[in-house]
């Protein structure tokens, strides 16, 4: 089968692969309907070493189960699936706290021997604990919408929902990029009284109003903090939901936070530490979040997306051909799309 | 009036300092009964340069209202009260959300010409917002439990109260200083199901384990770390309280803690950063805690132990008068006694 292989910074692709077998009695064979391109596939796409036989990459994907392990129940061939982007046995002690992403027995996409989700198929390990059936077709016009639950999603909702937000509190949401519009969109499902999108794109932060933010604060670094504590009568907001991962961000988020206040932080982190002396003693602010365990709220997220009371797939404004994917990145990277969808 | 000034590392001094008067009409002037030696008052009692001048120590005290200011009410001459270890006006915005060490008319005691509380008396501003009256006399037995509401208790239990801490929960204590004593009791008080205690001075462990502490760790480091794992099945605890201020306690803290627990802080740090690189950001742990606001405890606390069902009190091991207090410093210093009680 054809499967994307990032080989170095700026060097993605498509390659024939061998194609996945039944391993385990616990996996399932998927079929990739759809798949995409991560905010944090652009990490190794900037700075990855040059490699020779290179990585598998991409780990969102819808696809149609081919096959099952003996093991696996509640799965059939021919139903549709979303998995999200750590596969899990969702019955350990931590799945059972909704933390999947410390499964005991699961683990990332494309790494030590597991397929990746940009390409033809997929052999899922732990399918039972780690897939959700889909009740549509795989031409549903849902499908974009239902394959932001694999990541970028939830990853917005874990950050809005370990920050804490609820009617009453103020949020500033810091980055426009697909995770940070869709912390926006969580924020208003959580009923946030009043979301300021940090994000100096405007085809982005108009899609950011749409979701539901009602400020747009395009100042970075300390000119953003202060117009952002300008418009919060100096104080800063109750939330703040950091989507970017670079320090500047998690700076900024610590400058327009409200003293007693929650940082939540979903940006795949590219730093080491962060400020915590005296002076942020003195704060009492709280700093949350960290990998979103997407399989914990897919099953709530799920129902809002069938019913149309939300449209998180909006992110996506650019569908490539597997065969394109080198596209899709350099468009991502280029910052001419915000969220790419690749096709099989 | 005699106040205690340090000068520098080691050099700790009672000395006469103008007697204090009301200044606004919201101060008020207590004479001091029992004041005490904070764990934080030993950072610059080993730390700090020479000074000739010096500066004012001490904030934690109980004492007599001998005056009061024409915009105090509820408070007359004669009341007993006991102080907050930060002053505030108990009605802004941070004060009504429970965090009175961020009050926009607040300070700290012994800094920019506030009185310390290791004296004879004390210029209190915002009297009315800050002081709490004791329904008892001087010299009741209870003194040393209610002085404790100044600061080490409710600085105990600020950081279990925000690490959540319920009857569900597992708990690590760092430190068997006064202040890890007191979150011992707190978590106790809160309901934690296990409590484990991490310290190797046996005096003061056997203390956490009349506090509540079902189990006790002597060792350090990795080594101690191993120990918490050991007995916790592998994954840490829920909750950790970290009671030193450290950075080695902090990482000990990020060690022990449970993925997806939580890390409450109350140490002054002595460290001004902190690790959250993607190996802590793939656990998912929570890191809160900062200086207590112990205002917003108090009333709660102090129903508890006027009818006795806890005695914060205990962890005073020392008592000297205020001419000695350098003996207290250097007792304390010296761990040859936890907490010490000054009597003017």
């Amino acid at each position: 089968m054809k499967a994307t292989i990032i080989h170095g910074a700026g060097d993605v692709r498509v390659e024939t692969v061998p194609d996945p077998q039944i391993q385990d009695t616990t996996d399932a064979l998927v079929r990739v309907v759809s798949a995409c391109i991560c905010g944090s596939d652009l990490w190794p796409y900037r700075s990855m070493a040059a490699s020779e036989h290179g990585q598998r990459i991409g780990h969102e994907f819808i696809g149609v189960i081919e096959d099952t392990g003996s093991d696996v129940s509640g799965l059939t061939r021919g139903d549709l699936v979303v998995a999200p982007f750590v596969w899990s046995d969702n019955t350990c002690d931590f799945c059972q706290e909704g933390l999947q992403t410390s499964c005991r027995h699961g683990g990332l996409w494309a790494r030590n021997g597991i397929d990746g989700g940009q390409g033809e198929a997929v052999r899922v390990p732990q399918a039972q604990g780690t897939l959700v059936k889909l009740p549509v077709s795989e031409d549903s016009a849902l499908l974009p919408s239902l394959l932001s639950l694999s990541d970028v999603f939830p990853t917005g909702y874990h950050c809005a929902h370990t920050a804490g937000v609820t009617h009453s509190t103020t949020v500033t949401v810091i980055g426009d990029g697909a995770v940070g519009l869709s912390a926006v969109l969580s924020a208003k499902r959580l009923g946030a009284e009043r979301v300021i999108l940090m994000g100096r794109h405007k085809d982005r932060t108009d899609l950011g109003i749409r979701f539901g933010a009602t400020d747009v604060v395009a100042e970075r670094g300390e000119e953003g903090i202060e117009k952002v504590r300008q418009l919060t009568g100096g104080g800063g907001t109750h939330r703040v939901l950091e989507c970017v991962g670079l320090k500047d961000a998690i700076e900024t988020a610590f400058g327009v936070v409200r003293d007693g206040g929650v940082v939540s932080r979903v940006g795949a982190p590219q730093y080491a530490e962060v400020p915590m002396d005296f002076g942020v003693f003195l704060r009492n602010f709280t700093l949350t979040g960290g990998v979103a365990p997407a399989r914990a709220y897919i099953d709530e997220l799920l129902q809002d997306v069938l019913d149309g009371t939300i449209e998180p797939g909006l992110v996506f404004d650019l569908t490539v051909n597997l065969d394109d994917v080198s596209d899709g990145y350099k468009a991502m990277a280029d910052r001419t799309a915000l969220k790419v969808l690749v096709r099989p």
